[in-house]
């Protein structure tokens, strides 16, 4: 939950400021409108993580703006999809702000972030070129509380290169499988493991991959039973999901 | 795991059975070959669920066979997709076999199930017509030993329907939205939920609906952060991926 | 009507001018041909609004030579999906050109614009990615001679944004709703509404957003009755349609 | 609104029943549920229109179950792709029940049709073919309160059985063009009109008509400004717009 | 037929060499290596038109190499698709060569042009932006040997424009209809004339235009009999079919 | 021309009616209305042959009745895709209509063909299996009075049974290549031609086929020069297309 | 050879008959016409094995007809996806005729396959539901002369199956691998194998399998080298090529 | 077999070091991490090639060192799909490594090709603009050990040019077809050659190619038996599978 927010239920409980104080301060702390935005500060309260900026498709102004106003509100800042070009723009008015170029992530306010993990995360690639989705999905999950292990480039075609990790698929609590081209990878992870697995396609590929369509109707029709897909290259929705079940 | 399996291994480990006995009798216990199938007895040890039986695709005859087996090797029984001549292939010669005919399942060995699930899983759909792949789920939550709850027709169209029941979405511990059309009922229970939410499209709706393909992509693409999706019509996917992340 | 062709009619109503001279000029106050281009002067009579120019496709020459012959007809020009280039093209040629830089709209003889809609016109956006679109409906809207008004980034994954709105749907004439992505916004919209809703996917997502066919799909399919769906990213169809319904 | 309903809060102005009373008595005059449907009586109150049956997917007691509670609730009934046996499990539950067989569209409690629509509806088709889907459009907006006219087979091959009614195109209030094929008569007929046109694309035609998809890209890549478009054979959506519109 | 291999031909005819020396010298005439290309010399033997040449996808040498060949063989060079950069390449080793900027064409050896038309070739277009692709129609068309005439902008959105046109249209032997977005035009131009009629489809449009694939789509549906159609943007083959049909 | 028409405008040129007489009985001559059709008797005046049925979602009755006004009107009948249940309503109304079977097409009135064409169309199938489109398109030319000549199963796999038969090919007027699974026929037969080459993509072919749509993806992008394409199954509007060219 | 060919050339290599005899003979043991169809008696001369019949899309009768010529012609008889019909339809003609029911295969002339295959060929499926495929490839490569083995259901969501097998993919000379869904086999074997892979897709799954669709591509996309793919469903298309690489 | 593990083997083989050293050193021989790459050096053991870097997708300095750690080991390096910048990063750390432009190819340790092939791989193009992937073919069969012969420009638009080169496809082991378009080419060479075949469709086309979708549906569904295709523009694969078969 936003510290704002929090202090303000906090001076309500121990008496500091009076019910009909609280109800009329609330909704300026429930969403807040930049004319172009409306920040759901609710959110955090709600389920358990604030608004994240998703970059692609704002100006670097609007997210440099939504982004101070999340760190205003004392809460974790998570931009994804982020150029450098939008990292300027927040740094320049949230100064602590972090980027990781390799997954284009902005983060701020990591002080905020609490532990909420029961296991690990264990992030796994078919090939080198699934980095970056993977490195998104790692950053979702460790600013959302939670222990991170990485496997990467243990694609199909070497298989023993998987078979020989089989340790760490057996002591992760939740997997992430990311993988390209035709992401089989998901189907031999989802074969061999007894935890929830988030197949990531990737848009790694050429022609019939479709960028990345080939690889997600693999995984859709994964014949290992009980692997759940996210979007092509959407490392923050399965870093996000593999969070909120690693918590539940 | 299948009893018969268990019966062995506590033999071992009770000395009945010398360790070459194990040895040499193990492989058997592991796949069994049918000609036409080779069926899976490990991936209960593996995974913690026995073979699921696809009727789809498969002779009457053979869904009968596989069948035997698994009730014969002392496992719960679960066959998708049956038509009713699937059944009455399978209680020819399984005698004790139950059919769900809404959501076109078969099962037996039900005194094997074992409760594992922490909380409840709320299958919810957005209209009636979503309701056997719906059912499909809840039957194969239930087979996998977890809670289950329901909640119908409550799609966005009159989303009062909905909101008047968040009561039941707050107290479930794992959500699974099955929707046809525009899919967007996921996305609602997604913005509204702390839990896991697993969305299944279904082929519910005509013209560009384009059989599911329509809810599919609106689930993928949904705006509310860490939903995850199954195949289109895949209620044994939610229902199997719901079970795995309720034991976690 | 083009204040050139009133003009002449006038005239002729006056007994200013015979009627043979009035068959005679009429051909030239219907279509005018620049050679490539055929101006469809005779549609602002048929249709309540003049030719509107499709920047894109066109060279920046021929933009600038099309306004110009809309100007002198004593039309409102509007030309949309219009770069910067081409404004400078315009302007060259009509001084009192106007730029919209985010909705990507030119105008100009605003002095012609007549009152005709009924009610309001309230423009809503599912995300802030989605304000470019919405600002080319608007334009076009107000230039058609309507009250416009605006509720920017009250997507479904933080519903009460908008619920807490209800007011503003149930006073405007028309809604037109703009979202990529699912476009479940839509739905819900669709669903509260008693007035016309017009969807207008925008091809704001990524991966299997497809470029906005996620969000038309979503829309099509809409288990709101009586949603009526544009192009994707076609801000100016819906704008004009809503116009059309709100001076019916 | 639901003539139950509308009883209820007539008895509360008129003081025959308290305010308690109304309280406890509105929530199942809100929405009903049959446990495989929950229906949305506060529709009527919301939209104008009370909930449509949508017969496709459900089976013929569901169908018929739901028909008879909007029926005992004083509402009109409109259930659409209705099948014959549809139709005779209805009227086992509602003896008045009437049956459009080539609109595939079942009625009931027509004395409850209220006129609301302001001009005519006019239904144009491009070929014979297209009749069905027009007619589930003509019916709706009967059933809605409206005047309805027709105009049929008058597609593009031959243009002058169009152009010689233009009268009926000028005086109606809202104009629906229902074509297959390529769905050309969309763009000529929006060419022509001053009032709002609604495209229903069928999928009449073969091979690359793709069941409809071809006439759908056409009309929503109409050139003719303002024309909106619903899914593939969605007469009644097609309908249930115009009607709004007409009543706006 | 190139005028080498015409001389050579001739010389036979009048006795000037013997069967021997041009049983000899055939072959290459008939196709010619350049390693990275076999030039088809014998096509304009074969089909009355010699070998274009398709700049997309080849270096600029190796289009400017294979237009000196075509050109030293005596025929008319026909290179399409072609940059400026192309041209400067070809220009450098074919000095008489003329390129046609907006229809990107590059031209020579005009003299060899022979008349085989018997009638007119009419291209028509429904936008200005389609306008570049009816260009290289127009242009093939009279390096084939045709009098073409042009008629341009003439969309269905007003229809009027078409229809005072209809003299063109029953004046020409041959239509060519070039049109994106819907590409209805293909079809009223279908309904009205009795000569054949080409289809071009243009990539002109945006969103659901899918690049083409709708006005495709449109023209391949068209309810008019008797259109044919050529591929999206191919101005090309829509101009060389046409003189194919002018002598017939 | 329907020789109805044909003799009201006779007894007009002799005298024999007034001017007046005949405008007024012009329009019933011109398009007839049958409540579900708008006949185009026009259509043979303007294009030269009159409507044709397409039966294919059109009831029996409609056929049946449709086909007696266009062979009361004294026009050569043409219906396609008609099942033995259309023949069947057809010949009840007119006794002297005739059925080919395997091109499902209705013919009558047939005296009133009258030779038109110039030279032979020659109609060539890749298959077997592509003969019931074949002779569509053959029928469909017979009608319009051309000599129609066949050569089928010749298909590339077996390229010497096509270039055995060149001969054929030189001396036709108009060829039409009708071929499903890959299409490949059109483009190496439109290598060879120097005549029209009109090419029917047929859903011959199982899998990728995809019905037809990898036969016209293929006849779309031949490389060769000048091949125009129909809708798939489409012979019908080959046969008219090619009959068009013949006459030119 | 089809032998009557084989005989006739023997009869002339041993001078009883005459090269004018000789030449005079071929053209009918080269092709043969049945009007339907032109049947390819030299494709055995040419690529080693005589024509197959596709039965789909044939009529019983014309099956019948082509089988009679190719075995009266000495050759083996391959006839593929012959409904039991067909086969009626066959024997009727050619009274020692087999049928395969699983594959849907005919055959006949067995006697004259000549053994030609190096090594053995294993084909392998995925699960239960690809057998028919499967059976299609083996009885393929059997008729033309190759020893061949099963391996049927040992898809990746059970790995160890495959695995505790590899004695038997290291022994074969080629590998055939049948699988649907997401085909993920055909990588899994690719990375294992060092002989020539041929991936058949099926149509097995349902959803986004896409009858086939997704199988296939998640092949194309192998990231295992070298693995080459055919037409979804085509068993015969595999156990073609299978059999051409194991004789080369 | 990389040089390295070579030298290993023999050293034990030889008595030089025990089994415990040989267990010990293995691993690391096997497969190689560098965090962002595990390279899998068993591959060359397992499969008779060493693992091959596809660039595209990787930074320059991960194709780099990558290669680096393939050459140290003392494998030939082959990377495909390499820009200017991908040679330079790699030859800063591999002297001797070369660049094939035309191919985008690196290869290095060229020594230690070994020739494997039993015959020549012929490859084909049928334009100019499909010679980059061909080259890449054509590499890729060169390192991995056979002869190559290459016919480039030979497309069925002058099929002559292909018929006069018959030698070349008779005397070939196994022929690669490089095609783009409507990639007939194919299923001419797969109809007149008897040894093996492999298609590979390119993106060489506009419009409906939908870049090299159409090709890649021609080759699929060729009607000459046995062709079996790769990936769109997958020169590689090509490369690669007719290595295997080649060497069988």
């Amino acid at each position: 939950m936003g510290s704002k927010l929090s202090t303000l239920l906090n001076k309500f409980r121990d008496g500091k400021i009076s019910q009909e104080a609280l109800l009329e301060a609330l909704p300026s702390y429930m969403s807040e409108s930049l004319g172009f935005a409306t920040i759901d500060h609710h959110r955090e309260l709600r389920q358990g993580f604030p608004e994240v900026i998703l970059c692609e498709g704002k100006t670097e102004k609007q997210v440099g703006e939504i982004a101070r106003k999340i760190v205003d509100n004392g809460s974790v800042l998570l931009a994804t999809r982020a150029t450098p070009a939008c990292f300027k723009a927040v740094r320049r008015r949230v100064r602590s702000a972090k980027y990781n170029e390799l997954g284009r992530v902005i983060t701020a306010n990591e002080k905020h972030i609490r532990p909420k993990g029961k296991g690990t995360i264990l992030v796994i690639t078919a090939g080198t070129s699934d980095i970056p989705i993977a490195e998104e999905a790692c950053e979702t999950a460790r600013l959302m509380g939670n222990r991170v292990d990485r496997l990467y480039d243990v694609g199909v075609a070497g298989i023993h290169r998987l078979l020989t990790k089989s340790e760490k698929l057996r002591t992760a609590n939740v997997l992430v499988v990311v993988a390209g081209m035709e992401g089989a990878l998901a189907s031999v992870v989802g074969g061999l493991a007894s935890v929830p697995v988030i197949a990531v396609p990737t848009s790694v590929g050429y022609g019939t991959s479709l960028n990345g369509i080939a690889a997600l109707l693999g995984m859709l029709n994964s014949c290992a039973a009980g692997v759940t897909v996210v979007n092509i290259d959407n490392g923050f929705g399965a870093g996000y999901a593999a969070s909120v079940i690693n918590r539940n």
